[in-house]
């Protein structure tokens, strides 16, 4: 398997892990068919959606390549009709959930540096392209974002893309750098749930 | 009247219908008059907004042509200043709102066929345009999106876009088709409302 | 100091001033440390962000310059270590945040001019710009938008940003359209506040 086949796939399993989070939600709000779908797609498709349109990647990359809509579509469906065989399946869902943020830091940040964004940029574009389907999510079923309030999510998918930020200015080798980031977003990830690490809130003094 | 000019009209028709839709539904959360405007000008424009910025068909249509924005603002006007009256009117707009959905998932799906997005791209970007307005409407009110939860809405404009990108694959006339997909979507969606048909729910076992 | 450096001061000012907006309001909620970071980037941000996108000035302004970025996180992190104390400060911040207003709503309109926005889009962007990010913010944690109910706020930016069009068209001379447009925007909002004006709510009769 080639380089860019890896990456097509594993961005497909993103979306595919995404995908399941948002039809997840609309299931639980008691969406109908199309607002479940709707949500897988927008959860899984949203982070990208938001990079490229402020990077200036147009038309989006989602748009140009049907199976980047099909996948949510079809992931959405399995959830409709077979959901609470899924709720047992929580562990699985939280190792590729973790994957899938990693991997999409990465692929954000990787293209805002390929469309000229400078370093600082590109690592916001990165935590962007990871949290902003999650952030789409919550807002259209009128939750605040899970991602703004609990646990450590976001600084994963930020040290992931100030990974890939760095190792590009060091000029070492992409691979090898995106690997190590994915690595250490869903190292963190992983831990931090299993240790429920969370970050600091704010003292609320007199 | 050119075909162009009928076009601009349906088009201004169609903002005019959800620039109606906004400023009820501000009304309704008892926003002051420029909060009513904004919401009618969101929900007339937004659909177009999001496909524009995904699309890169930017600076976006609407700000290009003054009369997009003055028409959500008028219409905005006569229902802060005269909505009572409008609460007797709804099986009219019903069907002007019908007559609009189709019209934007057409505008829609044409467009981004024009900028050389492919088949699945340009209905995802049809449905987009026609319920983006309406999506952000109900967030900005704090409401789960209607299109989410109830009857057949969304379904009727992916029809009408579907119909366009496959027009267009058999060289179809243009006119011929948009004429097709939208009566076939305000068709289904006034017939859906009629008959109180909606999508399914997902089941919610143990 | 040249019109240039005048300039990128104001704009960093308006940018810690919406900063530490968003900030408070993510302490309000109770938002994790990342949580609170996040909502003052947003807030100080997303009304160029939704600008950019539109008007297709990519990659966004505010990903190509790391100070851009940089204001908001070090406002959000004094606001969240220190932030009992920031309340005793609402008088000042009433006064930077009106100036702000201001400033975000003039700089929007020029930049939607010089790239080519006809004068009633511009005046859209430039109103876009000043309140986007306080949407972006109340959306994310829940409310409906303060600037939609209450006070005249959005009035002032639109008022700014119709100033920097019409001296535009009359080609004034720009720092001095600039400076009435800010001043004007600043008096209002800072007297409409004083004096407790605010927009028309709709008369809800049977």
């Amino acid at each position: 398997m080639s380089a860019t086949t890896l990456l097509l796939v594993l961005d497909l399993v993103g979306i595919a892990v995404f995908g399941v989070s948002g039809a997840l939600a609309g299931v639980d709000k008691k969406l109908d068919l199309f607002g479940v779908l709707f949500l897988s797609v927008a959860t899984a498709l949203g982070g990208g959606f938001i990079r490229d349109a402020l990077i200036g990647a147009t038309p989006a990359a989602a748009l140009t390549d049907g199976r980047y809509l099909l996948v949510p579509v079809v992931v959405g469906l399995i959830v409709f009709y077979v959901h609470p065989k899924m709720a047992r399946l929580s562990r699985v869902f939280l190792l590729v959930d973790a994957a899938g943020l990693g991997l999409f830091a990465v692929a954000g940040a990787r293209k805002a540096l390929d469309f000229g964004v400078p370093a600082v940029g590109a690592c916001g574009i990165g935590l962007l392209t990871a949290i902003g389907g999650g952030l789409l999510r919550d807002v259209l079923v009128r939750e605040i974002p899970t991602v703004l309030h609990r646990e450590i999510y976001a600084t994963a998918g930020l040290l992931a893309a100030v990974i890939v930020v760095v190792g590009d200015k060091a000029e070492f080798n992409n691979v090898a750098t995106a690997s190590v980031a994915i690595s250490v977003a869903f190292g963190l990830r992983v831990i931090s749930r299993w240790k429920q690490w969370s970050a600091p809130l704010p003292r609320i003094t007199e």
